[in-house]
């Protein structure tokens, strides 16, 4: 039984001992329902090895607070180990310290200054389809209603608003085999793409800014593949490449202007996330930069589950105690006064504690 | 029992109908061994699959006639037919007809103005390693002996001088991984082996003449690779380059010209094969040309086995009645007008029959 009454970095710990590799999270969920389903002021629902608490106080603003209950696999680091200040383990930064802040949450705060949704879910590690917010978000799009939410990845402490677009293509050229002793008999298509990588380096990425804070996207070449034998002229080569957009840009405009770029060449999508815009001009984001983030945030450069929030019509951040460089690595661990401190913060913004004003955080990107 | 008082025509459709996919050639050998163990002029002998007939008269020159008696998989086209003038089937041009002509003269010629070993060897269409020409050239050096060799493979009746070497090389471009939504934090290979195709792109192939004949060589990417994951800026990026170059090169010049084209890069010779120069200049070969071409001969622009001949220290061309273009077809067919022509030609050299003054055909490449 986990004791939500206990200390938030013994909390982080037993959570991280109860193994949950994407797939296997049924008894870290049940022992959640269980925690949770002892607490008086909560309606708990479960779909799959989602969970999901709720207050209902009749508030006017409801705001959600999620996190994923699922780790990478495990590499000879669990059960977790503490060692100056620092609580070692797999999911010790990705995160269940951020779950266990909820938790905390869910459980000391009856009368919080908003109504609270709290998710807890499955499979953020895996393929998008597997995800378990995004099932949440088709089989019960009413548990995810509201009108702000943070997402507790790691973020080491800092609000992180919005996230960029990802869409990847591929550009094909195309030209004619021939025996290489007689290469002008055909035409190489390697050579051709030449052209391409000409395009991707000349490409001056934007960094635009949204709604106060400042973006940077990108233009790669992520595969390159071309070649029939080593004795044959080659008639096609593909170069994949990804493109990182700005959330001013919807994922139709990215394609169009990916579209311009390789002017006369063969493009085709075979990938597409859409950005999220970091939404910190709506009130109830406003309120927790200031109460939370000491009025300081930054763009979310890569893909998050914000932006599956954002398509539901709410507004989210990401905002955690876990360090994201150590994310997914062997010694993953995080500091434990950072948890307290990020338990400490949101406990303020839903009691109602007063935050300095917003500004964006200085740009910190080379 | 082969009849080699027939026809050449009869000869080659007899030669074609008994099948000898590389491999599978001992009763073809057998056949091949045994008619000739019957023409008391010659001396017969044996490895492995490949038979090897001698006259010994005396001469002041020996020549040597050679053809392989494999073939590439039979796709339903054997046995042969004859239809218009032309003998369809698996290896009526690649190259039973020459192997018929080769015949024909061993048992004709009891007189020939140059002494004559005729080869007939396996595995010439399968890997070079398994090559029946190069294992008779280890284990019996002697037998391949002589001032000048004809190849009888496929060239439509011309003559063909020499060969172009080649040389792969793997050229690495190197870079540093990133997460692709930060791929300022790390550096392109992908986007870095856009120098590589830039210089092949600039690259001016050369087009030498070497005694009288006109090569053209070739500098092509005939593989492209790299990339690591569809989010990752990735870190090593390879280009196999393909040099075809003339013989007035050595390997070891090839090299070091692809060192210097690629300076900056890292640069790894994968594979490699000499080239041989026409030796068009050699009494015998010139009177060849004279005899058997009306003067004409043209430069061979990929790789035969007349490179390992010349690497024996001994002359060589192609000559031939078959269609190089319809080798390795399922329609493939040879025109029996062009092997009697050949049979006529060949037999008027070594008998004595004067020709035309050499001169290098003009050059047909685009």
């Amino acid at each position: 039984m986990l004791d939500l009454g206990s200390d938030v970095r013994g909390l982080t710990a037993r959570l991280v001992d109860i193994e949950s590799v994407s797939g296997g999270e049924r008894a870290l969920a049940d022992a959640i329902e269980r925690a949770l389903g002892a607490v008086g002021h909560l309606t708990v629902e479960r779909d799959g090895d989602a969970v999901v608490a709720r207050t209902d106080l009749g508030r006017p603003q409801r705001v959600v607070i999620a996190g994923h209950i699922d780790t990478v696999p495990i590499v000879a680091n669990v059960p977790s180990h503490e060692s100056g200040g620092r609580l070692y383990g797999c999911g010790t930064s990705d995160m269940k310290s951020g779950v266990a802040v909820q938790l905390k949450l869910a459980a000391a705060l009856a009368e919080p200054v908003h109504d609270v949704t709290y998710v807890f879910y499955d499979c953020e590690e895996v393929d998008a389809e597997r995800n378990g917010l995004r099932r949440l978000a088709r089989n019960r799009p009413d548990l995810l209603e509201g009108d702000f939410a943070v997402l507790m990845e790691p973020t080491g402490g800092v609000i992180e608003g919005g996230c960029q677009g990802t869409m990847r293509v591929e550009v094909t050229t195309y030209g004619e085999r021939a025996h290489s002793a007689r290469s002008w008999m055909g035409h190489n298509a390697i050579h051709e793409a030449g052209r391409v990588l000409d395009v991707l380096r000349a490409y001056a990425p934007r960094r635009p800014e949204v709604e106060g804070l400042r973006f940077h996207e990108g233009l790669n070449a992520v595969f390159v593949s071309g070649g029939v034998a080593g004795n044959v002229i080659p008639d096609e080569c593909v170069v994949t490449v990804n493109y990182r957009f700005a959330p001013d840009l919807t994922e139709e405009a990215a394609e169009a202007h990916l579209r311009e770029v390789f002017t006369g060449f063969d493009v085709r999508v075979t990938d597409s996330a859409p950005p999220a815009r970091p939404g910190l001009d709506h009130p109830a984001a406003a309120a927790f930069v200031q109460a939370v983030g000491a009025g300081q945030a930054r763009a979310k450069l890569g893909w998050t589950d914000v932006a599956r929030m954002s398509e539901l019509g709410v507004p989210a951040v990401n905002y955690g105690p876990g360090e994201p460089t150590l994310a997914h690595t062997r010694d993953e661990y995080v500091l434990l006064d950072a948890v307290v401190e990020a338990e400490q913060r949101m406990t303020g913004w839903l009691t109602g504690a007063a935050g300095a004003p917003f500004r964006p955080e200085p740009d910190d990107s080379a």
